[in-house]
């Protein structure tokens, strides 16, 4: 019997039509919406709504929503355009402004412009649209190479757990934590995930579930507090995580909750992987506790997913974004250039070399 | 300024009225409605419909449900008196034939019939209703013993973290693990206790939360993956939890979850007690090995609390609902006779010979 093994691109260019197809992820995992986005202010529109998610992903539309903007323009100089241009990237960058990916992709479409000095209109439009495609295509890369190395790691029928969503829907493709279970699927390896639900979001419950099922993976969902009895059981051989930002000791930020399942898993002698394209890793940052953890509303855990409240009216609550994994529960981290395993300090820096 | 000290009484009699007044759980905590129920025929509903929930409770109710099938009897003789007896008791086991507790406390009620042989129907009646009354205030004994006897292991301003709810609502007053909280209280002792949601079913969140607020206790609900991130910060002197049953070794069941947040407590050194009435102790099982768990329906995780589903339709889930905690991770076992350290295997009988 054939796999099915459609791994989901949730942002990319209709080159025919010249549109952004993006993948709504505020209305998973009820409905599977592709939306048609022909206009800067749509792309605009589709961040501010939180539609795209995951830095990767997010920076990828930005891009394609320079392009776009930028396209309209009926500038006739390089000068004129650049005015344009810059408008464009201004009235994007308003779009979510904590994004750190956002404005990454904005400056580099915006170096790319000014590579392009001297080129007629048509040609620097040219360009940003060949760029916005760059920086797609090598995310892909990223992504692919962070699921071949971390294949290295495991083996065909393996149990494995996986925290929030770091899947392909973040991503151009693949994702990051998730890449090596979409390529090991393609060869056949049968894996058996198990995704956390991810409170307060419910990312693995609306996100990881629905990408992992939609391209036939075998996936089985349950709650946060239940990593304890399906390792106990002999259920899971390996964890594999996202990140959002890896220090230079190695300790790591990522969705709260990772850092529980680390300990989980060093307990029951599961090996853990942090999957962390090279962007996330911060040789600036000492030590985990340099990273800021962000506190989040109470309504996420009150009433966010509920039709009505099921805590009570004004209760108090506690509720980080993130937290931090001490790198001594990290067997290793999987970056585009290959794994690093401790000591971190040494390692990570030759990541970068390669 | 004068502390709130409101515990909850979740199931009691109305002696003026001979009724029993029930707090209604399945409203909690959007509405607080004590139920007065006149007929067994009341009684039964609540057990079935889930508005009595914990084993003690549901006992108590179940013995006062008996007292008023029984007081409607048209009896003129003992004999007659029992045979409407054994139809009450046999109407009243039909209201959740899982439960444990309600079949301790209908034959509890048979016995003490069987006791008042001789007797007359009104002086039988009325000693059913002195039982019903007895289970109550034994059960509030035991309660406020494991409390006084946990409240020796904790200090003023401690930061106690508590999964599910072994709360005053679960049983005749106080509960287990959340008595010494609430003795701490009428004491001025200033806990700060952090709720565990305790997904999928949310006890944490609709009732832990709930009746702690309602008695002043300061209370902050977090999502079940967030135990780590409080432990790290500091913030938990110790945990305390509830039990459904102890094996002989120590090894402990209790709600799903319990396992990972002893590994945790373990992990950063703080203690983990478990607060058990003696009727969960259960010397004949040696081990958590022994004890079955029960897997419930996927719509408790994906559906039950939603306006419209939050994971992909049909997707596979894992529901467990308990977990069993290794005695390696147990600081003590908290009982009405005292408090059992280990070896288990011999401190544990001794709480029975006390």
């Amino acid at each position: 019997m054939e796999k099915i093994t459609e791994v989901i691109q949730s942002v990319r260019l209709d080159d025919i039509n010249d549109m952004l197809i993006l993948l709504d992820q505020t209305v998973l995992p009820n409905q599977k919406v592709f939306l048609e986005l022909k206009e800067m202010k749509d792309v605009w529109d589709a961040i501010y709504h939180l539609r795209v998610r995951g830095a990767p992903a997010i920076g990828i539309a930005a891009a394609y929503g320079v392009y776009l903007g930028t396209k309209k323009s009926e500038a006739d100089t390089y000068e004129e355009l650049y005015a344009d241009f810059l408008k464009v990237k201004e009235y994007l960058a308003s779009s979510r402004p904590t994004a750190v990916n956002l404005f990454w992709a904005l400056d580099r479409m915006d170096k790319r412009f000014k590579q392009e000095e001297g080129k007629s209109v048509a040609e620097v439009k040219l360009a940003l649209k060949e760029e916005a495609e760059l920086i797609r295509e090598e995310d892909e890369q990223v992504c692919k190479s962070i699921g071949e190395h971390a294949l290295t790691l495991l083996k065909p029928g393996m149990g494995i757990l996986t925290h929030c969503n770091a899947g392909t829907i973040a991503t151009a493709r693949y994702g990051t934590a998730l890449a090596p279970i979409y390529l090991g699927q393609e060869q056949g390896y049968d894996f058996k995930v198990f995704a956390d639900e991810t409170r307060p979001l419910l990312q693995g419950a609306r996100l990881t579930a629905w990408e992992l099922k939609q391209a036939g993976v075998d996936v089985t969902l349950i709650c946060d507090n239940m990593a304890s009895i399906v390792m106990k059981e002999g259920k899971i051989q390996a964890v594999l995580v996202g990140c959002d930002r890896v220090a230079a000791n190695g300790d790591t930020a990522n969705k709260i909750g990772t850092s529980g399942v680390a300990i989980l898993a060093k307990h029951y002698n599961i090996p853990f992987y942090v999957c962390a394209p090279l962007s996330t890793v911060d040789l600036e940052c000492q030590t985990g506790e340099d990273i800021h953890i962000e506190l989040r509303p109470s309504e996420e855990i009150t009433s966010k997913w509920y039709g009505e409240p099921m805590a009570p009216e004004d209760v108090q609550t506690y509720n980080p974004a993130f937290d931090v994994t001490d790198h001594e529960f990290i067997t290793g981290i999987v970056t585009e250039n290959g794994i690093a395993y401790a000591p971190f300090s040494e390692s990570l820096p030759k990541m970068f070399k390669k």
